[in-house]
């Protein structure tokens, strides 16, 4: 059979491509050799913020007489049943892709895509049997996979990436994560809140080194306070596995240290997953690393398109989705606009949460703008006093001049959600006085953007 | 001492009309007979969202198995302790007030305050004793008070209004809540999530009936899952209190209803603040009960402003406050811009908690609009299965012809943040089209917005 479109790959860049071309009139075949939905919904994105749910409930039932909850007994983890939740519901996420398909008429061709031509995709299913798919288009959806480094080798058992992570037969007593990114620090955070001792190693200066400098001392900050080890400006020189415990030899700028724990959890970054797929054989052009795109996410070869982790822009499972509607749009013969890189909002989910859009008060002066920031800490709104979450902050830079919104940082609870807000506010190119003048409902968290902006243009009421 | 403006109320109109008062260089004094922040602080919003954290601890602790949390003994509300910790937060905030009016060099005038003339209130204090005090512009923001019926007439122990309800003694085995907007709501879902059981009673056929039909039905429906009694197009004939119990005689379609309950709580309303402040003396004009003003809040008297609960429009805190930086701007010679009324966001913080702006698809369609209607369900949100919160939708309507945002309905678990990127989205008129294109956080609640809009447009992914 022939396609309108086959995309190599159903994570959430895939699968999001594939019904969009559906709903467009293309014929589409999706080739997966593992789960439906990819890493996202199997590996990451899902199953993490589910366990991190049950982290936080076990927080509420910690912390419970401080809200008048008066429990009488013991309160424990029960890691079984959490990392069981989890797996629950990243299934129940796969199979409704598997039924989003169904409804949108999207064959599923399991086994492992490689091009062939530029027409034509090549599926070599478990038995080790290949057979050869005709496509008008195709696109290559493969995302990433862990990054092994050579003195942190992955075995799967004490060296560990973040699929074992989640599934961790049981819970160790001691950990070491590797890497601050938002992968390592929500693993760190959820360890350490269900009482695991966490070790976390950040070469950078800053943990969730991408973030704003004081998001990251506040949220050091805060996994300090929970009795997490954290070492910054330090990096992994070897790791021992040879006895019952990893010996982990950790340079710092005093000098060296050895750390023992059960497992070590790697989050150094991921390696897009680009080899074998045909890639080097038609000729695709690679930059840095990663396939070459124009602005719609073609390559050199036009029909051949290329979205998520295996492109450069930030690896988050949105900007994959947005980039395979973006494609699709293209293939189907609308009018799309590119994407602006410049409006990609990113999110951590530890406690605080922290997310953050477009750029750092440093980025924006290196850019040349003259800026204007505003910070409203949550210590000064009435609904964070209510409930119990006055940690943290929201940080807006405007450029000075226009009054156009360059960044958003923010730390504190629900600021995953919050900032959904100013990529609105971004995207509609809102100015510092348009945001102030947004009647925020009272009492909210988000009022503290409200008042970001009007700290950012003295105006602000509450500090 | 002469001031440039004397507000008479220091409620969240008030107070934020004095410190932006004060920011523009006005010398302001505050007149307040009760505590600073007046009712949102001391008796509304803070508090009741004190308690309703409370609430949701326990609803977490409760159930904390099925996200992995064992809790060997018993989880009780320990109500003593709840209303402490609200009573502590609401104390608090008032203080940070306090320390504003310090900061900005505002004066408290403690007592009662009445317009003498277009340029004098006349202040009587605690003692008896009144005092004159000249002023070039004046602001009533004197609020309102729980409104009383005639046959619902509140005694403070068995009919209580809302400051009672949240400061009572001890917890109530039973209570019947009269009037189900947001205040009867949010007491019918604390005390009934705490184990009072609650009998909700509504006059108008839906519970929360300023709301879309199908959230309130949704409401409806959780509050009776967790087994309260809804009684819809029912009203109170008469309360009899002189047992121990009181008999409340409730007219229903079907018939008389006697039910019995430890307490009632009328929740049917507020009445405006507007008596013995020398309205009649002045010749301010009212309309409907409220006083009458211009699109600046100025009445007809040229030096007397009028804001919040007293003047038409919803009576919301966050309302207030806008309105009191609007006259004062005014005042202060800037050339604010007059608030846009159907942009005003709403929100019940029960669980689930809902919020909307905006028309609803009936009011919309009355307006002469034709419209696109889109939902999109939290079943099928990844953050929502992630965090056990499934319950609910974002329902968003727009016109067909030019894809103006004309309004949004929301439940489900935040939704009461969510709204504010709406707030944002309909003030810079956002189309659907802009609002599909805005690319969400994945996995967030807030995607959910984005469905939705891409759902009126035949364009959802996850459905």
């Amino acid at each position: 059979m022939s396609y309108d479109l086959i995309v190599i790959g159903s994570g959430p860049g895939g699968y999001v491509a594939a019904i969009r071309a559906a709903q467009l009139g293309l014929n589409v075949g999706v080739v997966e050799k593992e789960n439906l939905g990819g890493i996202c919904l199997n590996w990451g994105c899902i199953p993490t913020k589910s366990l991190l749910k049950s982290a936080q409930a076990l927080e509420y039932a910690k912390h419970a007489a401080d809200y008048g909850v008066a429990i009488s007994g013991e309160i424990k983890p029960d890691f079984t049943a959490m990392v069981k939740r989890s797996r629950g519901v990243a299934e129940g996420m796969s199979k409704g892709i598997q039924f989003l398909f169904t409804k949108n008429k999207i064959d599923v061709i399991n086994g492992f895509g490689r091009l062939i031509d530029k027409n034509t995709v090549e599926v070599t299913d478990a038995t080790g049997s290949r057979a050869l798919h005709p496509a008008k288009n195709i696109i290559l959806a493969t995302g990433a996979r862990s990054r092994e480094l050579p003195n942190l080798e992955q075995d799967g058992e004490k060296i560990i990436g973040y699929r074992e992570a989640m599934t961790l037969p049981k819970q160790p007593k001691s950990m070491v994560v590797v890497g601050s990114g938002a992968i390592g620090s929500e693993f760190a955070y959820f360890y350490q809140s269900i009482g695991t001792d966490v070790t976390l190693i950040e070469y950078l200066p800053n943990v969730v080194p991408n973030e704003d400098d004081e998001v990251s001392k506040t949220l050091e900050r805060s996994f300090k306070k929970m009795k997490m080890k954290v070492l910054t400006n330090a990096s992994v020189e070897s790791v021992d596995t040879s006895g019952e415990l990893c010996k982990i030899t950790v340079k710092t700028k005093k000098g060296e240290e050895l750390i023992e724990a059960e497992i070590v959890l790697s989050a150094v970054g991921i390696a897009p997953n680009i080899e074998n797929i045909g890639i080097e054989e038609l000729g695709i052009v690679l930059e840095k690393g990663k396939v070459k795109v124009n602005e719609f996410c073609q390559t050199n070869v036009d029909t051949v398109f290329a979205i998520g982790d295996i492109i450069a822009g930030p690896a988050l499972a949105h900007v994959a989705s947005a980039e395979g509607i973006l494609c699709v749009e293209k293939i189907a013969g609308l009018n799309p606009h590119p994407i602006d890189y410049s409006n990609i909002p990113g999110c951590t989910y530890t406690n605080p949460e922290v997310s953050s859009l477009g750029m750092t008060e440093q980025k924006a002066r290196e850019a040349g703008h003259e800026i204007k920031v505003g910070k409203f800490p949550f210590t000064a709104s009435g609904k964070a006093s209510a409930s119990g979450q006055k940690e943290g902050f929201v940080k807006l830079i405007f450029d000075a001049k226009y009054g156009e919104l360059l960044g958003a940082h923010m730390i504190g609870g629900n600021v995953t959600e919050m900032i959904a807000e100013l990529v609105v506010a971004k995207k509609l190119e809102i100015t510092g006085h348009e945001l102030i003048k947004s009647i925020h409902p009272h009492p909210t968290m988000s009022e503290a953007i409200m008042e970001a902006a009007a700290a950012a243009y003295d105006e602000v009421i509450h500090l």
